[in-house]
């Protein structure tokens, strides 16, 4: 039923990545990451909060084998949704219960997934026998009827599906899917995936249009877009159908999570926060806590993609526009409060206490994926980018050691410290949390970047971000091959050369990003080119040896935020092709709100090094407000304010707070008014 | 003990105020007002949130009657501290129980206190026998040990002092005696001071340095300042040995309330939230909940004064410094976060999430007239006035008929109602809380602001603020008469007329304000003249017909914060003699914060009428952003912004709000840079 224009991404094994910034990434993830997880998730980091994670699944496999299931005795778990409450304080004595947040099933599913992506192009029997092992644990704990979620295994299975609203059981399974099809398909291993279809297929048992199923969904969504890639992965159409039923049934009245047998507020206003105030087709504006949403909306554009349902990717269409024209920041965060970890109202984006959660921008990648996947139009991929290349890659330090689940665009250490209403801004990143979604999902995302960076049809391959590799597509019986050559995101040249001894008769869809103000290509004589919706399509036959150059303007560019943006009235920020800087402390002294800067002065370039690593800085020319000389009042009478030519000195704003605990900032007073 | 500098405020009676602005005020607390809240606190008024007040003295005297005492049987009130709960559904059927907060009680004491400064220059019999009635039943719900707090009566004595952190036992006595003494002053009746007396002696035989006492002090602090009060009415020096007891007594470690019955948070930390964190001559930060903090200040600077201590003194200075140097809105607000009702920390003081309580300000006015009395220095009037004419009386409507608990200096209605980081900020006054201690603070602050304008001491009178109206003054055995005529805050002619046949040898002291540029005085040949401390020394001997005019210039001023105010980084605001401006939607359409007022251009007065009253408006002028003609996309590239000459229409502060729901701000861009 697809629609011809659709897409899907290139199997990772398609492609190996070249030296290049993303190869850089991906190493870091597979070398210092997952490793490090995994002591994690086996509560063996001292000085970390303990994940219990593995621990749950081993006592749940235990129960299972002793059939020593619990009746009625529902014990509440040790974590709490307000955070780490009452952890037992002899870790050595804990007793064999539940530990950890409901959802933390979740945390292996995660891990496995990434380790499977690092699998694919990096063999390591050391890495996949541990994976073994822990899928061994995982599945040893599943119950005979194929439900497989610890909470609930090990407190009492009669409380199963009794709180879909904020327990996490279908976003477990959501997670589990993901995790064993990204193993299977990296290491042709199916048990992890027969364990995700078996619980899969109970869920689909008790859940369903048909009378005496359970009309209930997902309190977090991910359920839809796993079941859709298990779906994709299987050929079982019955896992689409139970996707879709979960899509189609949220928000319909009388609200279902009304007639949960737990004591839920009834009240549909306050199901905004999990997308379920109204049916998913009459949903026209970003609300609610934003993993959830972005999660949502990407499964309800793989629905719409495969059903090539048109008031469906309506609405993904609505929902997208609602967030990148009204909801996002300028980093591709989205998120503007803490309190629901939510969208605030439109053009409400606080620099200083927004929330901007890591997974929430990795959610947006997933959707700007999916929208891509549906229809071909750069603007996807040019907020995919954004994300990818700034919010998403701030979550984690340049060493990989140390992570933030919050990315504002303004900090001032004092007031994360004493400001209560900023306390959730943290100045430095953290070592690991006690909800800890935010790394394991940089992990799979960042390990899986080249599934975002190509897509492929029957005849096209698309290149979303110029990603330095070598790729490959079945295309008429035979495997076309490119190798790219990219400077991204630094330099703007990207060289394509057709590497296959065999010619190839395609289209190579390259975008054209939006932030670039010139471009140009050459090579192209013996190609029909044209440009549509943001991509530049390279028709014709590939021989050994063709090559395009492209080479895009990467030139600094001063950016305003619509007027609507109250935070950032006469402000502006500067970006560097695809990458959004910064100016900190550390470069520039205390008091970073008194530059104003010059965008007529041209900026210049030097190359600045922090944690090892190089990257350019901006050196932007600015007037520094020259404090008043004023011991005395909090108030006094106005004078014209005296300036001083200042410069300010700017870095990657994914590179901030990698010099311990300052001053940063992303907007600034522009100087001309 | 007294230093010879310290003053008193002058006895109300000594004061007729002539038609002038603040008459017009206590008129309105008067006619308004009173009435209103009587009927609140008798819970007759439709559609607002029942007080419960003399409902729980009437069920607390008949329990007592009735022996019926209970035992342990220890009631939770049905509100909470975090507002209305579980209110019951059938008002007709409530239980012989205690309702609302733990500090219901201290309603009526300010009720009564605002009645009784009414009642000294407007006699009227029939509110005065409504009030003794009210005494009745208040007197008739004391025990007889003297303890009178109805939630302990009412739900079991045992639990008495058992939590003086968070119940507010000995605040309820503080107001208790605050209105008692007021009342005695009006009229001469003594049957509350009596039983206020009697309250006081049981908390005194309750707590103090002596073995076997308690070593509590109040969690809200109000009580040190009332028993001084006590003290200088009744001249009983226990009273104000109690009180020093109390002053001193904080923040001393162990701390006391660690060792309370109940469960408390044990962590000296938590305890800034009540300024018990550590000794008060120790003390050098305004910090926790504003309004305990000037109470507690108040009461030290009381002792301070009567004891003459100088460290106590001293540390009346520093934290006076802390706030008006660190921690003070330009209104005279404060209380930078709504979390706990706080200050923040030095220089942050956000406009649009500001708490800046009414009480706050109210609080700060008590501060400020007692650091006066402590020594004359116009930096404390120029506060006093600061708050009285815009925070303080921005609480109230126009009409006397509703009231802003919360004073933002900026606000967008839409953020009120989206933003639940702004839930707190209400874009129109409300009727009536449910914590009410704002609406009955004001009435008892305005009804008796000439005792803040005037104080006096043997041979001085001292004028704080030049409010119209005839003045009396002992002196050598002879009455001393003056009046004044005052244009304030509209108009800086301040004409004072000795009227008194006698003559008097006397020294009058006639504050310069701060704001005032320029000023002139006339008449002044035959007395002798000094400026001090922003006082003017009039000493001489005055004759009937002696007239001294003074002229206080009254241009529009722009002012700046002080350059750590980040919020308002750029900004200025605008004030006409002690009046803070503010630009309204309402004159100026939406979007106020596009607007840049050019400070190098004149200023034009106009007068504004808002409900019946007119003011003078301001004409400022302006350049406002041209909006970006961008409906596409949030962010775009930078371009030189374009602006159109525009007026801005200014009106006073404290008249926002009462033309709808609008915008509001205070702070504006300035044009130049």
């Amino acid at each position: 039923m697809e629609n011809k224009n659709s897409s899907r991404p290139i199997a990772l094994r398609q492609f190996e990545a070249a030296d290049g910034f993303w190869k850089e990434k991906m190493e870091l993830v597979r070398t210092e990451v997952i490793p490090y997880q995994w002591e994690i998730l086996n509560d063996r980091v001292e000085g970390a909060s303990p994940s219990f994670c593995m621990r749950n699944f081993k006592i749940a496999g235990k129960l299972m084998r002793e059939k020593k299931e619990k009746g009625s005795a529902f014990e509440e778990p040790v974590y709490t949704f307000r955070g780490f409450e009452a952890l037992p304080e002899d870790m050595n004595h804990l007793e064999d219960r539940f530990y950890g947040f409901v959802f933390q099933d979740s945390d292996f599913s995660k891990w496995i997934e990434a380790v499977a992506y690092t699998l694919v192009n990096h063999p390591d029997p050391e890495l996949e026998r541990t994976a073994d092992e822990a899928i061994d644990i995982v599945c040893n704990a599943q119950m005979e009827n194929g439900y497989l979620d610890t909470y609930y295994i090990i407190n009492g299975m009669d409380q199963s599906f009794s709180n879909l609203k904020d327990h996490h059981e279908l976003y477990c399974l959501g997670h589990l899917i993901e995790g064993a099809v990204a193993y299977y398909e990296a290491t042709g291993k199916d048990r992890l995936l027969r364990a995700a279809m078996k619980f899969a297929d109970y869920i689909d048992s008790c859940f369903g249009p048909q009378e005496g199923k359970r009309k209930g969904y997902p309190g977090h969504e991910i359920a839809e877009m796993a079941l859709i890639r298990l779906y994709e992965v299987t050929g079982e159409k019955r896992y689409l159908n139970l996707a879709c039923f979960f899509i189609d049934e949220r928000g319909k009245q009388p609200y279902y999570w009304d007639c949960e047998s737990t004591e839920t507020q009834k009240d549909g206003e306050r199901y905004e926060y999990y997308q379920a105030h109204r049916p998913v087709r009459e949903q026209d504006e970003a609300v609610g806590h934003a993993v959830r949403a972005v999660y949502l909306y990407s499964g309800m554009a793989d629905a719409s993609r495969i059903m090539d349902d048109e008031s469906l990717k309506k609405a993904c269409r609505q929902l997208w526009q609602s967030i990148v024209r009204e909801k996002m920041y300028i980093t591709g965060a989205i998120g503007g409060t803490h309190i629901g970890e939510s969208f605030s109202f439109p053009f409400d984006l606080p620099n200083d206490t927004a929330y901007a959660e890591t997974c929430a921008s990795i959610g947006l990648v997933f959707f700007a994926r999916r929208m891509l996947e549906m229809e071909p139009d750069a603007v996807y991929a040019d907020v995919m980018e954004r994300a990818l290349y700034n919010s998403v890659l701030s979550g984690m330090a340049l060493d990989g050691k140390s992570f933030f689940y919050v990315n504002p665009l303004e900090v001032l250490p004092e007031a994360c410290q004493k400001d209560e209403r900023k306390f959730h801004v943290k100045p430095v990143r953290q070592k690991w949390f006690g909800c800890a979604c935010c790394p394991p999902n940089l992990s799979r995302m960042i390990s899986s970047v080249p599934s975002y960076a190509y897509t492929e049809n029957e005849d096209s391959l698309f290149m979303h971000l110029h990603l330095s590799g070598a790729i490959t597509k079945q295309i008429q019986g035979i495997t076309a091959s490119f190798s790219v050559q990219s400077g991204m995101p630094w330099d703007g040249k990207v060289i394509i050369t057709y590497t296959a001894r065999e010619s190839a008769v395609m289209k190579l869809a390259v975008r054209i990003p939006g932030w670039c103000g010139q471009w140009k290509a050459s090579g192209l004589e013996t190609f029909h080119c044209t440009l549509e919706n943001g991509y530049y399509y390279i028709e014709g036959s590939w021989e050994n040896g063709s090559q395009i150059v492209f080479d895009f303007d990467m030139q600094t560019r001063f950016y305003q935020a619509d007027d609507r943006v109250r935070e950032n009235a006469g402000r502006l920020a500067v970006m560097r092709g695809p990458v959004v800087y910064c100016a900190e402390q550390a470069d520039n002294g205390p008091d970073l709100h008194l530059f104003h800067i010059d965008a007529a002065e041209p900026v210049q370039e030097e190359t600045i090094t922090i944690e090892g690593q190089s990257y350019p800085s901006l050196i932007v020319s600015a007037q520094k407000k020259i404090k008043s000389d004023n011991e005395v009042q909090l108030y006094t009478v106005y004078q014209k304010p005296e300036y001083e030519h200042a410069q300010l000195k700017m870095i990657p704003y994914f590179a901030w707070a990698n010099r311990g605990e300052n001053e940063m900032a992303v907007w600034f007073f522009g100087w001309d008014q």
